[in-house]
């Protein structure tokens, strides 16, 4: 099908963050030497931190402890190509056992009890609409 | 709902080509000195070469071209924690009309005239098969 060009529109912080509530899987993104590396992962926002549970032996928590990283999530209805994305960019943190905040469900067999909190400095976001 | 820990294997290849071509959207990202930059596009996937399009002044042009660039897309499905997801990595070439390959039709409104072809030189994919 053939839709006439959609419009984005910036998102508000908070608008943001209320997003981030409804989307079931994002992306945690962080630099390498050889480029920037992303994984998808399911998370809890609390408006603040993000947080993502791993295993201590992932690729993740050895490469993203104490280093900028950028957190992607969207939704963007194909069919009439209307939706949002949001990217907030902040300090990654591994905590092993000793963060307190709310953490995702594991969707991954294995012992998963390490948290990454990616704690927020800046959040954007775009909103897609349908020109149809 | 609660679902026991679904299994991740590794996608050949051929089998990350084939998914990219189901998948409407899907981001790409590059590193900056601040950290890393994504963008959430649609595209065109043709087994090589991943092509955007996008607006001659746009972010993505001024700051990818000829720089190594990793291409992400997935599909989970948040019920039963099933789903795919695919990384690509390769060198992003900005192509001004120069390009003769599949391009996108594009969603969102303005002049998007300029082709990002990503040659893609890696490409690697998980598929998370559900524990239920």
């Amino acid at each position: 099908m053939t839709n006439k060009p959609g419009q984005l529109r910036d998102l508000s912080a908070p608008e943001c963050w209320e997003l981030l509530t409804t989307a079931p899987v994002g992306r945690i993104i962080w630099n390498t030497a050889s480029g920037p590396e992303v994984v998808p992962v399911n998370f809890v926002a609390d408006g603040s931190t993000i947080r993502i549970r791993t295993a201590a032996y992932s690729a993740l928590v050895q490469k993203v402890d104490a280093e900028r990283v950028a957190f992607e999530a969207d939704s963007i209805d194909e069919t009439d190509h209307s939706g949002w994305s949001v990217v907030a960019r902040g300090r990654a943190e591994v905590r092993y056992g000793a963060d307190d905040g709310p953490t995702p469900e594991p969707w991954v067999g294995g012992t998963r009890h390490t948290i990454v909190a990616v704690v927020v400095d800046q959040i954007t976001g775009r909103r897609l609409t349908t020109g149809s």
